[in-house]
């Protein structure tokens, strides 16, 4: 079963820690072994799995990615004026995929499962489905 | 059963919406719930899901990526000369998850699947492939 | 079964080719149809598929992106100091999954599987999954 998820962003820019609710979400499946996705079906928003200990890290990547795809360029030609955040959506991905063992996500002491708003703030959706095997 | 298809690209950036190949392979393996794989088997091409509705969003894409990236650089060795092509490849990634249920693709209102040709033009190939779960 | 390796790296900025034991594996699990996922339990380091032939495009491609994610930079806060090695991270993926067909992963030609450390040398450690259909 795929499950949508809803997720209130609050800024232009932002990362939010979702690792809970995918860890909620295989208990609920049951999965014992196999790979979770998660899934962003939105275009300027999208999915990275980084530090989950210092906020320093969001902060500095979210900065960085600002100035590696600013908002503003002479060469823009995209109307909505977005054309920052879709290119840092196809950066990190539009989706991660996690693998399951023992019923646990096997991810690493400081990995976090991201949900990337890059065009905020907005009420957003999320994707999890689990594959078994 | 894995999908080969064959794309003919045009210019030397360019992406190409291939949702519908994607579509009609899931639909002829009757796959109801699983995950497809779009999977681009070259080094300096590669997959990203994103926006299907104004062209410009390509444009500005393709433009700032060779800005990130440029063609000429006094500090690349690679003598082929299409370093450029290799750092957009890893940067959207050599595939792309996307979620099936009832049948269908659940990709967002604005998303497309895109073959990106970072090295063209050429003909390239492009594999699918679903997993059912 | 999910397989854990260890990888040793050397620099501070590498690629290494991990492809040979990515197969390997998929022989001992004697997976004939199905998705090799590869895996990097890191922040500071991720997976990507990109040439195998010219070790140029490597050294290429980490010059590159340590230009664009830079180490230092004035506006970072991070106390660690290794910023550039979480952005690098997430711009090329914290996984990356392969097709496998008739026991085989189906690689392009040039194409090679790499853990990329983005903050050495380190002992570090990369997970492989199969999942068959």
């Amino acid at each position: 079963m795929v499950k949508q998820i809803t997720i209130q962003t609050n800024g232009r820019d932002e990362m939010i820690d979702i690792t809970n609710q995918v860890e909620a979400y295989v208990k609920e499946q049951g999965v014992q072994e196999g790979i979770v996705y998660v899934y962003c079906p939105h275009t300027t928003a999208g999915i990275t799995i980084n530090e989950n200990a210092d906020p320093d890290v969001k902060h500095d990547m979210l900065m960085r990615f600002d100035e590696v795809y600013p908002w503003e360029h002479p060469k823009y030609r995209h109307a909505e004026g977005n054309t920052a955040s879709h290119l840092k959506a196809s950066t990190v991905g539009s989706s991660q995929p996690v693998i399951i063992q023992n019923g646990n996500l096997i991810l690493g002491t400081w990995q976090g499962i991201y949900f990337c708003e890059f065009d905020g703030p907005r009420t957003r959706k999320c994707y999890f489905k689990t594959i078994e095997g």
